[in-house]
């Protein structure tokens, strides 16, 4: 039987609850956020990965709603796909809403969902759930967490938060919320791991104010700001820094003007109107009145700041004196291609501010004193760390038992474990079934490993193909032997080795009369493949035809 | 005309100047180092890079000696390809000399050539070259810079090295030497500018010990301690702290077997014989006596701690109360493997100290403040940024200019830039040709962009091969019909598709009379690939072959 209350993230192996979590009691069920993953280096050919919902398949009809906490890919971005198997109610506050609902209109999806707007502050009823959202730092406006109330208990999901005293948009944290579910007791908190390995309290927004003023003070020429199309923050946190400097304001990439354009039209980003320029004027301004927004502060092929690095932006070209400034953190994974970008940055002559040579910089997320806080405001029976790696839910509980909550209270789990709420105890059930669901091109969840295994040893060495027609009844090879091969030499340079293929095919495939095709061509296969691994050290996928007739 | 001295690095795009230097006056050339880089992580399939010698192919008899600062791969790697190419004779310190002869040995190159041995203070002619190897403190023993005087000026080349009062090994960087040679006049400084963008000083060594005492006493069971083969001074540092907290010492790990029993042949590292135990007899010791070494720090796929992560090493496996350490930082580009195999090793209930949790890593180049010291004591008329990415020269660039250097005695060069010295100037001669040496198996110098681009084509979605007979006079294909396919779709799943593929190779090749089989092809492939396309959004390489007949 199932426990009254139940508590689990849903995803692949990676970051714990970031992308889903389900809320389920009894006959009903929330889903909190519906994000994407983006693939490690080695899931070759995966645009993107989304959690894997197979547990609710056969729990249809006791999905209530989903609800979003803010409007970050990693929390928004699987909903298309969500919304195509269930159709639930979302509920996502204001600017949220506004960035779900560009997703759902490219999908051609607005018309048949059912959107709601909430705000911090409100008090909402689902089945047996009573959800209030609150207001919290992060770094996209308009981010709550969430107070859930169950017959069981009152939850507590952090979403992704920071305590800023000084954040640009003058709305810190609802403290008064916290200390107010505190006092009605909290059954148990979901927190946000992802920087529970940092020591110390993440730097308000504000520290940044004073960077962002020597760099446009020292900037002999134009500046090139990247950053997250999202960080809609960040951008209002430049345009006020601009306008003291007398620099107008253009924004260069697809999405971080859609973002703006939409963050403006809502009244969470307020650029005045004198300030904006087009990114094809900026070439009448003298360079020290100039700033650009940008997108491509990860390296991203892509976006505008490897085209301008590569010289292959359409209006925009870097010129002696810019100063690029990439403001944002380098996601694990994308080092090298941020590296190389910046390299070829000062190869063309900019200047390049970046990473820990200049604090253009902070992190959205918590830092280990702020969790403390979090934990000790209110006093949790339960703890789960979530969002974040294994390593770092283990630093995060091991904060949690330095507080003092018993170790049995505390649950280090991943995605797909289910956690039981249920005479007083918190049980660990048994994993649901699960993996991760690649998204390649229009197909959902049909790539997996052994495609994967088949694409990375295509990548390694290529591929040989060897086509020939074959005479049963001679035993032999007939007419013309084709070999298609990609990946694997240069063909230009490989005359020798592939005509020495070519003897190999046609005498291995000389065989006893009568002898089936199949067994001609297992045999010319292994004796290609020993023979280019004999020359060359490398393992192409060798592949034989006969033809018969 | 040439002018009389001339120092270029060589190498590809990457790292300037660290794997390989070449020092030339009149007909006279000295190569320092001749390292390997490894790919990133869009190389597919490269084992490694080796440095662009062209420009020497056509000086090959002015060659005189190569000249090796230290026994790194990234110094010494590409060794014996260099070899292979120019008979030329190799200096090295005793250990470098050791780890030479194990590479050369596993290549069967060791006879043929000539090595000799010099130490630091000794001083060597070459040509017209004095050499003055001086000790340097590195993450290797052994390591020198060097003094290099021509008959146009002293040049000092810095080597891989920090500045450590207090060493493992109790030897210091020779500042005498450095003294001494800023008394003689430096025409040209190399520097190491790896961590130049690090403000403060690398701390010493000695600031583990701290480090390693707390966690080894703290350490519940064995402890796993992960790090680079080549960390000769940490094996040592972990030898005398386990020897105070009474706990044997196994080694795991091919190359760091490897490299401990050569460095304690050779009297670089000792270990007293009754504390090295084989790893196969660490089962029978209480878990709190016993300390593993092992390699994989970067969760390379095959390395000891991958295996442990994964379960799949022969004689060791995860215990409850494992302690694993990784003492060492991450190479950027590995993050993403060394962060999983974190997580498996937690997964399989070890506790993990690692990055920025525990100080448990010191790097083995110098910071700013240390960079500026040498710069300070030296007094060189010319200023030349050697190892780092471009980004890492521009700023050791800057602290040159700090520190007095005009601008146009700093030269930022990229490999395969001249320097020209000649009447009292420096000046930037023209690239000579070069570029990425990727070595693939035993193919050298063979894979091109060319055959990267096709292997990420088949990477991100691999490929399709259709085949079957064609009869030319009926504008038709004629009997079975072979689709071979891998990496595009799972073939089990794809039986629709695959049968709809079918369909349009049929109609598609059903053609007027006396159409040549190649236009057949092409307009098959065609169709093909806008059927796939259609159906699956990606593109796999689509080959068709038509034999005739």
């Amino acid at each position: 039987m199932t426990a009254n209350l139940r508590i689990m993230p849903l995803g692949g192996l990676g970051e714990v609850g970031k992308n889903m979590m389900i809320v389920e009691y009894g006959r009903n069920i929330i889903v909190i956020d519906a994000g994407m993953m983006f693939p490690e280096s080695d899931m070759l050919g995966v645009d993107h990965i989304i959690p894997d919902w197979q547990y609710l398949r056969d729990k249809k009809e006791y999905l209530r709603a989903i609800i979003i906490t803010h409007g970050h890919l990693d929390h928004i971005g699987a909903l298309n796909h969500f919304l195509r198997e269930f159709k639930v109610p979302v509920y996502a506050t204001r600017l949220t809403r506004g960035l779900i609902e560009v997703k759902l209109k490219q999908e051609r999806m607005l018309e048949q969902t059912t959107l709601h707007t909430f705000a911090a502050g409100d008090v909402v009823d689902i089945g047996p759930f009573t959800i209030e959202p609150y207001h919290v730092c992060h770094s996209i406006p308009d981010t709550v967490g969430l107070g859930i109330t169950t017959p069981a208990g009152l939850i507590v999901h952090s979403g992704d938060f920071k305590f800023d005293p000084t954040p640009v948009d003058g709305w810190p944290t609802d403290e008064a919320k916290l200390a107010e579910f505190s006092s009605r007791g909290v059954l148990v908190l979901l927190s946000d791991s992802t920087n529970s390995d940092q020591p110390g309290s993440t730097p308000s927004e504000a520290v940044l104010d004073d960077a962002f003023h020597q760099i446009m003070r020292e900037a002999p020429g134009r500046l090139i700001i990247a950053t997250f199309a999202s960080l809609i923050s960040r951008v209002q946190q430049v345009v006020n820094v601009a306008q003291r400097h007398n620099r107008k304001i253009a924004i260069a990439g697809r999405s971080m003007i859609e973002n703006t354009q939409m963050a403006s039209d809502l009244g969470y980003l307020k650029i005045p109107p004198d300030m904006l320029v087009k990114l094809e004027q900026v070439k009448k301004l003298p360079p020290r009145q100039v700033v650009i927004m940008a997108t491509g502060s990860q390296g991203e092929p892509m976006a505008v700041l490897n085209r301008l690095a590569t010289n292959r932006h359409q209006s925009l070209h870097i010129q002696e004196h810019d100063t690029v400034v990439l403001s944002s953190h380098t996601i694990p994974g994308n080092e090298e291609m941020a590296y190389r970008v910046i390299n070829r940055l000062f190869q063309r002559g900019a200047d390049v501010q970046y990473g820990p040579l200049a604090q253009v910089h902070v992190s959205g997320h918590p830092g280990q004193e702020e969790l403390k806080r979090l934990i000790n405001m209110l006093r949790p029976r339960f703890f789960v760390p979530i969002h974040g790696e294994l390593r770092h839910l283990v630093q995060h509980a091991k904060l949690a038992r330095e507080l003092g909550l018993p170790d049995k209270n505390v649950a280090v789990i991943e995605n797909g474990y289910p956690l039981n709420f249920d005479g007083g105890r918190m049980r660990i059930g048994e994993r649901v079934p699960g993996e991760y669901v690649f998204v390649d091109g229009s197909l959902v969840g049909e790539v997996g490993p052994e495609l994967m295994r088949q694409r990375d040893g295509l990548a390694q060495s290529g591929f040989v193909t060897a086509i020939t027609r074959y005479d049963r009844k001679k035993g032999k090879t007939l007419g013309r032997l084709r070999i298609i091969t990609r990946g694997f030499v240069y063909v230009p340079d490989a005359e020798e080795l592939l005509s020495k293929a070519r003897a190999i095919v046609r005498s291995s495939a000389s065989v006893q009369r009568g002898t089936a095709p199949e067994q001609v061509e297992d045999k010319v296969e292994q004796a290609l493949s020993s023979f280019f691994y004999q020359e060359t050290g490398r393992r192409p996928v060798v592949t034989v035809v006969m033809l018969e007739g």
